[in-house]
């Protein structure tokens, strides 16, 4: 069995939200499965020492980029009035999720991921995550439960800190076997990375 | 007779060498002429307060992402052991080679990225820019003492500061009427907004 593919990111990030319509499928056509592993961007950039967006013209390409990338993708996006926000409680949830069912994590990773670049669904609200978990089979009470949970909490704390450990830097990072990719813009390189084992 | 396209870059970006392999063949193909517009990437990220190289986790992932993606290219690419260093002549050789005979400026341009990020060559030597635009018919006694003039140092400033007028914060950046994409890895999204008018 071929190692899974690690997909890195933060809920909040629109290049993330790309990547995940389309990373499952990919990975899948090469027989591999991905790991859905969220971070929190916010918390990484701190420790760090990084506020990358603090630049007013990255930020103006960024709304110009974005949905530019999504129409070529064919990808429904709108970003929000409130981008940039943090959104923790997708986060918490999707790991405890991947506890109960690891098959369920990344099919909740890309509703929550639509909830809020597509469809305007206020991703940061615990009952909209655990809205969209109920519809993955998961009664909304035990996922409320779960984002209070210091254990949850301290999940996703730690994920945030291997993501550091593993030399990710932005959203979304793709690794595989090793292999470090930033940015959905290179989904291409990975396609053809998993169709002849590298170059 | 269509808007030129922009290709703003600095010579000490290995992307803006990607996309310099591409970028004249690319326009031509779409009845389009390249506009070379280099800055010195220091002078603007001094401007804008911003250091992204300053990330030890990023300069790692570039040290892997730059060749990788020049060998998915089938472009020639060795990283100089003097990489990130400021490269100031050749920037100026070319708006001085762009003045004299604008048809020979892309062809400078292309030529000096080659001999630093594939040849090996000193290109923050004067002496080496002034071999390369020899090769292109200029003089090099001209060249060198372009090179010292003050008007033409003005020029480059003043470029520099244009390209962040522009919104421009990193390199390399291409524009067509008005629109930018930021990155080698924008090129096919550039080929197909040639190709349809945009979308």
């Amino acid at each position: 069995m071929a190692n899974p593919i690690d997909f890195y990111f933060d809920f909040s990030s629109p290049y993330g939200y790309l990547a995940s319509t389309a990373i499952d499928a990919l990975a899948a056509r090469h027989g591999r499965v991905v790991r859905w592993r969220p971070f929190l961007i916010g918390a990484l950039y701190k420790q760090l020492g990084y506020m990358p967006l603090e630049q007013p013209g990255k930020r103006a390409y960024f709304l110009q980029d974005v949905p530019r990338s999504a129409r070529a993708m064919g990808v429904a996006l709108t970003v929000p009035a409130s981008f940039p926000e943090a959104l923790i409680a997708p986060a918490r949830a999707l790991y405890w999720i991947a506890d109960q069912d690891p098959a369920k994590a990344a099919a909740f990773g890309r509703a929550a991921f639509r909830a809020y670049w597509a469809e305007g669904h206020k991703l940061a609200d615990p009952a909209v995550v655990a809205e969209i978990a109920a519809e993955h089979g998961f009664a909304k009470e035990a996922v409320l439960a779960a984002l209070a949970d210091q254990a949850v909490k301290d999940r996703l704390k730690a994920e945030t800190d291997a993501a550091i450990a593993a030399g990710i830097f932005g959203s979304p990072f793709i690794v595989i076997d090793g292999e470090l990719f930033w940015g959905s813009d290179r989904l291409d390189q990975i396609e053809k990375w998993l169709a002849t084992g590298g170059w």
